[in-house]
Formats: C-alpha cells, sequence, structure tokens
C-alpha cells in the first residue's frame, strides 16, 4: 500500500486511532463505521475518512472498517512492525518513570541503557538495569543498534550530548530537556515540553474565568 | 490590552516563545527585531509578526521588541501573573517525578498534595509531603482552593477519578492517562500521551529509511 506524504498533523492523530481500534478489538467488536467511530472519537467522518485515505483508504462503502486489519495496518505505518532500542540519557525521577512504565515495550520500544554523569549513580539499579557513566555511551549505542535516545537531563547539558549523539548517528532523539535540539535532517526530535503543556492549561483557565 | 479570540495553535507557541525571551533576558539582551528572534527560533518573522499581533502587537516599527515588557505580557496572558495549586493523583513514578520537578514552582505551579488508591504508600513522604488517600481528595480540593489535578494513573481509573474532579469543580485536569477524558466545557483539559508521542517518532524514524 503506497503512502503519499502526509502532514505531520495527520500522523499525530495515528495513535489515537490506534488507541481506539485496540479498544474496540478488545470488547470483540470487528467492523465499525466511519460515523460510529466518530461518534465514539469526536471527531468527524469526513475528517476519519480523509486521514485514512492518506493512507488508501481502508473502508468499503456499507461495509465500513475491518478493526483488525485497520489496526494492524496504521500500526505498520507508525512502525510498530519494528523493535526500537532506546537509551535513557539521565537517571532522575523522570528517566526511571520513563525505565518503569512497561507499557513502552508492549509497543516494541525496548529499553537497552541507562546512563547518568553523576558517579554517585553509577551502578545503581532500575528494574535490573545498571545505571553507567556517560563516557560509555558513544559505544553502547553502536554495538547495541540503539535507535532512540531519550533525554531527560537539564537543558545545559542536553545540547552537548546531542552533539555526541549525532557523531554516533542516532536516528531519533525523544527530548524531555527545556530547549530545542539543532540536528540534522536525518536526525528525528520528538520534544514533550511538559512546562510548555502545563503553561497551555494555565491559559485555558484564565480564559475561562 | 484587548485580546482576540486565540487559537489553540497560537496558544501552543506562546511558551516557546517565552522560552526564547527568558534566554534572551539572561544574556542580557534588552531588544530584539522580529528578524533576529526569526533567525533564533528558525520560524519566519512573519509567522511572529502575526503570532504577535493577536495581542495587540508590541513591536515597534524600527525599533523591535523590548525584552522584557514582551516577557511580561506573554507571561500574563498565559496566565503565570496569577498561582496556581495542583494536585498529583497517582504516586507512582511518573507523580513522583512530576512532585520533584522545582522549574514548575518557579512559574507558580504550586504542588500541594499527591495521593494514592494504594494503602501502602499512604503517609509515604515525597519531597516532605505524604501521600494520602483517595478519600480525602475531594475536601482536600475545595479546602485548599486547588485548581488543577494531574493524572499519573492508569486509564481505567483515569475515567472514575475524573467524576469526583468534576463534582468538586476542578478548573483543569493534567492528564498522562492513556484515554480521552469526558469533561464539561468550562473544564480544560491538557492531554500529555506520552506513546503517542513516541510512537510519532517510530513513524518518522520508519519515512526517514
Amino acid at each position: 500500500m503506497e503512502e503519499k506524504d502526509i502532514s505531520q498533523a495527520v500522523v499525530s492523530r495515528l495513535p489515537r486511532y490506534l488507541r481506539y481500534l485496540a479498544d474496540l478489538k478488545d470488547e470483540g467488536i470487528e467492523r465499525i463505521s466511519s460515523q460510529e467511530l466518530s461518534k465514539r472519537m469526536h471527531v468527524t467522518a469526513s475528517q476519519i475518512r480523509q486521514d485514512l485515505n492518506h493512507f488508501g483508504g481502508f473502508g468499503q462503502q456499507g461495509y465500513g472498517y475491518n478493526v483488525e486489519s485497520l489496526y494492524l495496518e496504521i500500526a505498520k505505518i507508525l512502525g510498530l512492525d519494528h523493535q526500537h532500542y532506546l537509551v535513557i540519557i539521565g537517571a532522575g525521577n523522570l528517566g526511571q518513570a520513563l525505565l518503569n512504565y512497561m507499557n513502552f515495550a508492549r509497543r516494541g520500544f525496548i529499553f537497552k541503557g541507562i546512563f547518568d554523569s553523576n558517579p554517585q549513580l553509577h551502578g545503581m539499579k532500575i528494574r535490573d538495569m545498571e545505571v553507567k557513566p556517560m563516557e560509555e555511551l558513544k559505544d553502547f549505542i553502536c554495538e547495541n543498534n540503539i535507535d532512540i535516545a531519550v533525554l531527560t537531563i537539564p537543558k545545559a547539558s542536553a545540547v552537548a550530548v546531542t552533539e555526541q549523539l549525532i557523531e554516533c548517528k542516532i536516528k531519533a532523539i525523544w527530548n524531555f530537556a527545556h530547549v530545542d535540539l539543532a540536528v540534522p535532517e536525518d536526525v528525528q526530535v520528538e520534544n514533550v515540553h511538559l512546562s510548555d503543556s502545563l503553561m497551555k492549561l494555565s491559559y485555558n483557565i484564565r480564559r475561562n474565568r
């Protein structure tokens, strides 16, 4: 199935489709019309049809979507039919929380190592994984086919670490540091700026007052 | 300064402006043109002017923006001139990580309590704050003027807890649970779906292959 060029806005919506389809599967529902899906997801049926049309369209007139095959197809589009290997850089609370979160592994995101510059943390075990010194990061990434580096370190160190990661030809950075990273075009970055999200909430509270 | 109706897309960009302006302040820069800001932020100068025009526009032809006053104005628009009181529901790794993250307090987001349904966690101290049982949640929210509830609990319990929060007239929910919450119009919800963000990264890795 040939994909057209898909906007990041559409890509952003795919995980949500996947989540609803997983729920439908759990409920034993085998097929669903765009109208029914629209009611559940609170988006228009026309948006659903448009979004899914990007991938050639899976629906059949009068039949609707086959839940299982639509689920599998979206999972494949999202690259979830491959495993991804990750390292976490920064063994603080957030790094530990991510390492302990089991649901990522179910989706094929496998944590292979956790690193920190603080010598006091080296050797500490989190989920049977020892915190390693930053000096070992580069070799580890090459030797373990790491795709994704997760940055849970402060802003100041994130920039320097990113340079190392680029030298290691990392494919992607999942960035929790509160800074925009400068990377070459072939390195993917996805930012989770928690403060930004909280400020948006604050804005909406204020508007609603 | 009168605000027009602002799209959520623009609102989403405001925290990033604020971040760059804070950096400029730290560097001792007092004014900046939209062109210079555009170079730093990697967005067009025209987008910057458009975005900031929503708030009546602060720039002066040939002078540029006054960094300090633009910073203060955006902070005010984002509601950061008020303090917000938060509770965390779910004292697992993620809840603890958020509670331990000091930068939120600097922005006026003050954590007042942390709750969990697991009796084994009750009384445990995190940053001098005792984990409280869920039974005390409702009274606590009323008595402490809590604006924002942070949900760091699994999907299944998030829906039931949200119903309680609505009864307490909570103003906003910062939702880390992997589910869409049904709330009345006057309750603001901001979702942080970590898996979704990781899947987007996976999509972009695959596209780049």
